[in-house]
C-alpha cells in the first residue's frame, strides 16, 4: 500500500472548480468531479432529520441507479430549510448540467454545505455551468478540492495505490471544520476510485470505512444537516470484479478505511479553532456502543475541551463525564491515563474492566477562537 | 406570596461559615445550616454515576432516618473519585460534628463541591468544626451563603412567605456557575421550611420543584457528580401539618416550585462566563420529554451558544441542532421566533406542531471567558 498526501485522480476523472459568486469576496465555490465513463456509486448521508435539499434529491436519485458520472457540489450555501424551492433549485441545476455535459439527469449527484435557510443562488450557478465543465481536466483537482471547503484553513486529501494484480488507486478529497460529530461529522467528502467492485462490496468497504473513521471523530458534538460521502468507482482499472468475502475484497476495504482514516484524521487537525490534538482510547468495556459512548462524551465534553485547552490535568473533567453517560461505571476499577497536555497531541487511555471491546475516538480542544469563528459565521 | 431576594432564615434555623484553609487564597469554605430541633428532610442528588463521598454518605444516612439536624457544606474540594478513604474522611468529619454539637452521628448530612479527585483537607476541616459551630447564629446564614460558593460572581438566594393559617417562611441558598445540565444542575441547593408537612408531602413538593426549576436549566450540557438539594422542614410554624393532594399542599408546592425557579434562574444568570440569558421555550410537543430534548440540545449545542454570544441570529444553528435530536421532525410545520440578539435577555421559541407538551428552558451562551476559567480551574 503507497500513500501520498495528495490527491490524484485515478483515470478516467476529471474536475474542476470555480467562483461563481456564491461566496463572497470571490472564493471558489463551485466544484464538478467527473467520470469519463458511468461508475459505481456508493453514498452515506447524515442522520440529522433535516436535511440539505441536495441530500433528499441525491436519496431520489439513488432509488432509481447507483450508476453516476458527475458530483457537483457548492459551497457558501448549505441548501439546507430551504423548503420546496431548494429542491427546485438543485433540479434545475442538475437539469442545466445534464445539458452541457451531455448526460442523463439521473447521472448526476449533489452536496452543498455553508449557511442553513437561505436560498441558493441559482442564476450565479446556473451561469458559471459551461465554464465549470469547459474547465474539466485531470489536474482541475487543484481547484476542485478547493471549491468545496468552508472555514477550513488546510485541503484535506489523499491517495492510495494498492496492487490486485493491477494497479489501483483510491482518492479522496474531504472538507470539515466545525459542526463535526457522527453520524457522520459536518463533513463532505468525495473518493474516487478506477477498481471493479460489485455493487454490494461498494457498499459495505464504504460502511465499514466511514465507520472506523467519520463516525469516530467530534469538534463539537454537534451533527450537521449536509453531510456526505460519496465514492466514485469507474473500474478502469481493469483488475477482476471484486466481490464481497474474498481476499481481494479485505485489501480494497482495508485501503478505503485506511483513505478515510486518513482524511478524518485531518478534519480534525483543522477544527475550528482547536490547538490541541486528542485521541481517545476507551478498553475493555462491554461493547463498541459503550466504548463509543464514553469517549463521545468526554470529547464533548465543553469543561474537557476547555481543560485541554488550558493545559489543565483535571481528573474530574474526565470522571464527571463518564459518570454522565448513564454506564454503570465501577470507579474502584476505572484506569484513566493521559499524555502531557504540554504537547500538541495528546493520548487519552480510559479503561473500564468491564469487557473486551475498545474503540478509538479522535477529538480536539475548545478554545476561544472556536467561540470567535462560530460567533460570526454567515 | 411575598418573595424576598435575600435568605431569612426560617425561625429555630442558624448557620455559619468560615475559612476552614481548604481554599486558597483564605475564602469562606465550611458552611453549617442547622435547626434547634429535628427537622423533616428530603434530598435530590445527581444521577451522575460516579458520586462523590457526601452523596454516598448521605444516601447511607437517608436509608436509616428522614429526620435530621444538620447540613455541613464544604466547596473547594468535590471529595469525589477519592475513594475509601473519602468516604472514611467523610464519616470522620460526622462523628467529630456529632461529638461537638451533642446531636447523634444519624442526624447530619453532608454537601461538598469544588475539586474532583483529590483528597479533602481532613485536619483543616477537623480543627474548624468547634469554632464553626460555635459561631452558629440566625445572622450566620451570611457567611454560611458564601462559604458554599466555586466559580460564582454572586450569591444565589431567596425567601418565599406564605400564609396557611399560620406565617410560613420558604427559604433557600444555592451555588452554581458551571458544569450546570439536569439532573440536577451542577449544583448544591439548601432549602429550610418552618412548616409542618409529612415526609411524603415534603418528598413530592420537593420532586415537583426542582423538576420545573433545576433540572430546566443548563449551562454547558455536563453533569456533575455533586449535585444535591436538600430541603429541612422543623415544623415551628404550628400549622396543622400539611399532606399530599390537599389545597394547602398545593399551596405550599407552588411556593417552593417559585423558590427554586428562583434560585434556577440565578444559577444561569452567573453562569461561567456567560454575556447572555436565553430562554428556550419548545411548543407543541408530543410530550415533554420530546420537547426537553430539544430544548436542551439547542441550550447545549456548542455552536448555537457561540452564535448566541456573537448576537449572530443564525437559523441554521437551531435547525441543525433539532434535526439531531433524531425526533422526526416535518420542517415545513417548524417555527421559530426569535427575540433581538442585541439584549441580554433572550427569548427563543420553537413550534413543533406535533402536540399538545410544551416546556421552558434557561440558558446561556458560550464565552472565551467560559474557556478562560475553566482552562484554569483547579
Amino acid at each position: 500500500m503507497k500513500i501520498y498526501k495528495r490527491i490524484f485522480l485515478p483515470q478516467g476523472f476529471k474536475a474542476n472548480g470555480l467562483a461563481s459568486g456564491i461566496k463572497k469576496p470571490k472564493r471558489l465555490d463551485l466544484a464538478l468531479f467527473y467520470s469519463e465513463i458511468p461508475a459505481k456509486a456508493s453514498c452515506l448521508f447524515t442522520l440529522n432529520q433535516i436535511q440539505s435539499a441536495s441530500i433528499k434529491v441525491d436519496k431520489q436519485q439513488l432509488k432509481r441507479s447507483k450508476i453516476f458520472r458527475t458530483i457537483i457540489v457548492n459551497s457558501g450555501n448549505a441548501n439546507c430549510f430551504t423548503g420546496k424551492e431548494g429542491i427546485k433549485d438543485t433540479k434545475r441545476i442538475i437539469s442545466e448540467l445534464a445539458k452541457i455535459l451531455k448526460i442523463k439527469k439521473e447521472e448526476i449527484l449533489v452536496a452543498s454545505t455553508g449557511i442553513i435557510g437561505k436560498r441558493l443562488k441559482l442564476r450565479k450557478i446556473i451561469d458559471s455551468l459551461p465554464k465549470l465543465v469547459d474547465g474539466l481536466s485531470y489536474s482541475g483537482i487543484d481547484k476542485a478540492k478547493r471549491a468545496i471547503l468552508t472555514t477550513d484553513t488546510f485541503i484535506k486529501e489523499a491517495t492510495i495505490e494498492i496492487n490486485l494484480n493491477r494497479k489501483i488507486i483510491l482518492s479522496g478529497v474531504a472538507k470539515g471544520a466545525g459542526m463535526i460529530f457522527p453520524n457522520l461529522a459536518t463533513m463532505l467528502c468525495f473518493i474516487f476510485t478506477d477498481a471493479s467492485l460489485t455493487q454490494r462490496a461498494l457498499d459495505t468497504a464504504l460502511k465499514i470505512a466511514v465507520e472506523n473513521s467519520f463516525n469516530r471523530i467530534s469538534v463539537d458534538g454537534c451533527m450537521s444537516t449536509n453531510d456526505t460521502v460519496i465514492i466514485l468507482a469507474n473500474g478502469l482499472a481493469g483488475n477482476k470484479i471484486i466481490d464481497k468475502g474474498t481476499k481481494y475484497f479485505d485489501i480494497f476495504s482495508k485501503a478505503l478505511n485506511r483513505l478515510c482514516s486518513i482524511l478524518a484524521e485531518l478534519i480534525i487537525r483543522d477544527a475550528e479553532g482547536a490547538t490541541k490534538f486528542i485521541k481517545i482510547k476507551v478498553k475493555e468495556a462491554k461493547d463498541v456502543d459503550e466504548a463509543k459512548k464514553i469517549a463521545f462524551t468526554i470529547a464533548n465534553s465543553p469543561l474537557f475541551k476547555s481543560a485541554l485547552y488550558g493545559e489543565n490535568p483535571n481528573l474530574g473533567r474526565i470522571v464527571s463525564a463518564i459518570g454522565s453517560t448513564g454506564i454503570k461505571i465501577d470507579e474502584r476499577n476505572l484506569k484513566i491515563k493521559m499524555s502531557s497536555l504540554k504537547k500538541k497531541d495528546i493520548y487519552l487511555e480510559i479503561n473500564l474492566k468491564r469487557g473486551r471491546s475498545s474503540t478509538d475516538v479522535l477529538s480536539c480542544d475548545l478554545s476561544p477562537d472556536y467561540i470567535k469563528i462560530n460567533a460570526g459565521y454567515n
